[in-house]
This record gives C-alpha cells, sequence and structure tokens, in this order.
C-alpha cells in the first residue's frame, strides 16, 4: 500500500490532474473554488453533498468516462470530499470491473478518514454506504492548503474523527486532549495533528484491510451516530454526529470506564460538536442501528474505546442497546 | 474455485435456496413458471430482459437486502438467466462491499457462459457491461430440466456461446460439429455438449481470473457482436449477435484461415443464426466498437480463433477494421 503524500501545496494535486490517459471526478463546491485545476482535462463535476452519493451518479460518471473514450488503463482522479472520493472511488472499482484511481481530499474529513484505506461506496434508500467496494486507491495526495477554503462545519466534520482517532490511539489522544481548542480554532498544531490521523488511519486499514479484526474499531462512535446521522436527516455533519456517537457509545458503558478518560471524551466530544443530542425516538435509533452493516443477525455491535489505545468489541441484543442507551440519554 | 456442479435436478437449486441466511434474487419469468421455489425465502423479483440489467435493479436489490435484514453473512442465490446474473451477482459484490453468492443458471447461454467465471455487471447508458465487478461465486448450480421451459430465442442464444467455445477448443469443435443439428434442435447430444462447454469455460477463467491473458479469448466474436447488438437495438439474442460476430471477424481475416475450417465456421454460425448481418452504417460500428471494454487508446482489439484450439489477438486501427468489416460484409 502507498502512503498518502502530504504536502501543504495544491501543486502535487495539478500533478496527478496532469497524468496520462487520466480522467477527473470533482465536485461542484471545488470545481468552482478551483476551475483552474480541471482546465484540459477530461472530467465529470458531481453534485456537492450526501445526496449525490447514490448509484445514479455512479452512473453519470461511468457513462461520461465510456463517452470521453475511457479504457482499462484509464486512471481515476477523484479530487473532493469524502463524498466524491467515495463516489468517484466506487465509479473506479466497478468501470469496467475496476480501474486505478488517486484520490485527492479537499475536506479535512476526506484527509483524515474517508479518503484513506480503500472503502468505497454510496448510500442506497437513504441506508448509508450500502453498496461499494474494497478498492484500494493508488495513490492519495493529501495537499493541506484546499483546507484555506474549507467552511467551518466540514472542519468540524473532520475534527469528529480526529477526536475518534484519539480514542483509539494514546499518542494522537494525548497531543489532541492538549490541543483540542488550537485544534477547532485551526491554530498551528491542525498540521501535525492531521499528519498523525493520516498516519493511523493508513496503519490500522494496512494492517486489515478487509475489516476482519483491527479496522472494526474505526467504527466507534458509528453504531449510534450513523442511525442518529440518518433519522435527523442529515443536519449536522457528519463528525458531528460521530462526537454525538461516541459521547453515547461511551455512556453506554460509563461504569466500565475511567472516571477522568470518560470525562475527556465528554470534553472532547462537547467541544466538536454544540448541540444536543437530537430529540429521536430510542426505538428508531434502534431500528436504524440493527441494520448497520457490522451488525450481525439482529444484533448491535459497539466498537468502545476503553482509553490508552484499548478497544472492547460489544454485542448487544436489541433490547439491551435499547436500554443502555435509553438510561445513557437520560443522564446527558 | 469451486466447480460447477451438473445435474439434471431442479432439487439442487431447492437446496441451495434452503441454506442458512440466503436472500434470493430471480426474475419475473423464473418466478412465474417456479413460484414454489421461493416460498418461504426473503428474495426480490427483477424484471426480465436486458433493460433491466441497470445500476438501478441493483439499487432495489440492495435496498431490499437491508429491509430484509440481511447482513455480511447472507448469501445471495441468484436463480435465472444472465441478466439475473449478471446483476444480482454485482449486487452481491456491492453490498454492504461484498457478500457471498451461488449462481443457479436457468437458460443455456447462463449455464454454459455467463454464469461462470465470475464477471458480474450491469449496463449504463445503453453500454453494455460498462459497470461490474469480478465476484465469484462459491457455488454455481446448473439443473438442466430448466431448459425445459427455456424459448427457442434463448436456445439459439446459448447454441451462439457454445459455437464460440467450439471455436476455441479442438475437443469441443470436433463434436459441436458433427452434432450441431442435434444440439439445434435440443437432441440427445446437447447435455454433453453443456458439459463439455461449462468444464471449458471453467478452465479458462480458472487460469486466468482478471482476463489478463487466456480469458480474453472468450471476447472471439464480440467486438463485432456487441456493437451491432448495440447498434440493433437488441433485437436478436446474444448468442445470435455472436454467431454474426463470429463469422464477420472470421470474414475480416478469412485470407489468414483454412478454407474448409472458415467455411465450416460460416456453416454453424449461419445455423445459430439465420438472419442476415444487418444493414448497419460500419463507421457507427466501428465507432461502437471502440468503446468495448476490451480495446485501449482508441485501437480495436480481435480475438481470432485459428482452428485448432488456436486464438491470434489482432489489434486494429479504427480505419483497419473499418477497411476489413466492410470488405467482408459486400462479401457476405
Amino acid at each position: 500500500m502507498n502512503k498518502a503524500r502530504i504536502t501543504d501545496k495544491i501543486s502535487a494535486a495539478e500533478k496527478a490532474l496532469a497524468g496520462d490517459n487520466v480522467y477527473a471526478v470533482t465536485d461542484a463546491n471545488v470545481f468552482d473554488l478551483y476551475p483552474s485545476l480541471f482546465a484540459g482535462v477530461r472530467h465529470t463535476v458531481i453534485g456537492a453533498g450526501e445526496k449525490y452519493k447514490t448509484l445514479a451518479t455512479v452512473g453519470v460518471i461511468i457513462e461520461d468516462m465510456v463517452e470521453a473514450g475511457c479504457d482499462r488503463q484509464t486512471t481515476l482522479v477523484a479530487v473532493g470530499g469524502g463524498v466524491t472520493g467515495d463516489t468517484a472511488g466506487y465509479a473506479a472499482a466497478s468501470f469496467m470491473r475496476g480501474v486505478k484511481w488517486i484520490n485527492v481530499p479537499t475536506t479535512l474529513l476526506a484527509m483524515v478518514d474517508s479518503g484513506i484505506g480503500g472503502k468505497t461506496g454510496v448510500d442506497v434508500g437513504g441506508y448509508k454506504n450500502v453498496a461499494g467496494a474494497f478498492h484500494m486507491p493508488d495513490g492519495v495526495i493529501v495537499c493541506r492548503d484546499f483546507l484555506r477554503t474549507l467552511p467551518e462545519r466540514e472542519w468540524l466534520c473532520g475534527c469528529g474523527e480526529m477526536v475518534k482517532h484519539a480514542l483509539l490511539d494514546k499518542d494522537i489522544y494525548a497531543e489532541t486532549v492538549k490541543n483540542i481548542d488550537d485544534l477547532l480554532s485551526r491554530g498551528k498544531s491542525a498540521g501535525r495533528l492531521i499528519e498523525m490521523s493520516v498516519r493511523y488511519k493508513e496503519s490500522v486499514t494496512e494492517a486489515d484491510f478487509r475489516e476482519g479484526g483491527l479496522r472494526k474499531r474505526l467504527n466507534a462512535g458509528h453504531t449510534v451516530g450513523h442511525a442518529v446521522e440518518r433519522l435527523d436527516g442529515f443536519r449536522l455533519s457528519h463528525g458531528e454526529y460521530v462526537a454525538l456517537g461516541l459521547r453515547a457509545e461511551a455512556g453506554m458503558f460509563a461504569d466500565e470506564l475511567d472516571k477522568d478518560y470518560y470525562s475527556s471524551v465528554c470534553d472532547m466530544c462537547r467541544k466538536v460538536c454544540r448541540h444536543r443530542f437530537p430529540l429521536l425516538d430510542i426505538a428508531d435509533i434502534t431500528a436504524t442501528a440493527r441494520t448497520d452493516k457490522k451488525n450481525t443477525r439482529g444484533n448491535i455491535v459497539i466498537e468502545l474505546p476503553l482509553g490508552g489505545g484499548r478497544v472492547k468489541e460489544k454485542t448487544l441484543s436489541p433490547e439491551e442497546f435499547e436500554r443502555r442507551l435509553s438510561a445513557c440519554l437520560s443522564a446527558l
């Protein structure tokens, strides 16, 4: 697996797009901000936002590629956030049963998380990421200068996953606890924390490409987070739902966690997501969590970071899940 | 790779459908003919015919599977023809980034060709098989009794690919030349010829899963065949277009072929497809052939069976392709 190239300069992305037999996929936001990147490059501009992360968009990309004369030797270069990378990566996995691709993440979330590790896919019928492929990019180019144009909401979104990484790795934890306010205000510690997060995500996905074991821990916060995100209609950013999920899942097992650790988890998560837990029916959250990919045979699985980089996998019956979530939410 | 189980009895399919955590996908034709097969099995019935071989159908299957409570341990069982197997196989490759699947082909084409070898996919924007995955089934169950209800057009369709296999393998060639009339009239030699075709397809795809080399020869007849099929609006069956394609591609290089061999190729192909080559603009055929997956950088590749199981790959510029095709069609 090639390690991501981490740089500040956007010229690294320009160079990838200038390659031979390249087809670019980007979203409307990136295209509007950086139109010159795509001058003279065959490309598709997809809509920006989760609602375009669909099979229909994959179809548009693939049809455009056929009509642009792409072939099995074409390299797809995705330039954009998580939606663009996931959708274009899945198009690359599918186009003529698989072509090479390079990911150029332009959002914090995509840089530290979704853009690393080869999980591609789209939503179907409102269910997140239920269609996709494991399709490792041939290169990931992280140009931090793209972050200069990143809206605040998207910054918080990436911070949610960075806090998750902090709960999974003790070095990142130590740095993040110390610099959480600086990170949130885009201070000078951000560059280094981004690099730590990228390398952590790489190390986990490299060790466990198909999510048999180690990689499962990256689902921390996501069992509750995904369900709430869906039921809440994607009102907040993904990372904010992850922060809510991390806090709720820790709360569900607060009795098993070190008190100081638990309180610092709550503190960091509250800083990333200042919103209250949405007022949703807990039975609906449970029903939605049961449809989560990582769950088997009707049970619900939670990856619980214990602090110090240790993680425990919890398998709960729907009743147990509902009981614990209900107890923890009423205590919030 | 598990070898296909070849039997007459449909009970073998029933047994697969009775497995644990199974989700069935079938088409409207099969469901109407064999409704009891699906009693008590979670299933999706897709439309019958190439026009349903789309990303939208994949979306329907995946959404149904989520809502039926399927998970990563689910085995998808496809029961139907090539469209069903290709579409459902791609859904299996994509659902939660890949679940196991078993293919139960019910048409002659699917038994001897499309159902074997793990090439799955759908059409996009009218372009055939441009989105898909290599996703080997965990089992293929060939129940020849399904063929009792197969319409004549579909029988011819399978015979087109069986004749292609005959041109690629000298043992099958010898048997097919001898029994072509019996095969076309569904005589007693059919069972054995089907088995030979299945085993041939298995041996080629096993030796070369990702189509780097050997498997490419299975594209014989398909460069012209696919293009004509598309331009002619899928009026005839796929196998008939393959027969037209095999004859045209042989005709384009008739000067390089043994005369007796060439004449027996023409004879078998004419028996499979009694229709004349459609009246199409040769420039359109050329332009369409250029979009074919197996072509690189604007050139057009033809896999030419030379007889005796030998195959030569021909790479032609569009101009050369057009010249040869034009010369051979005016001589037909």
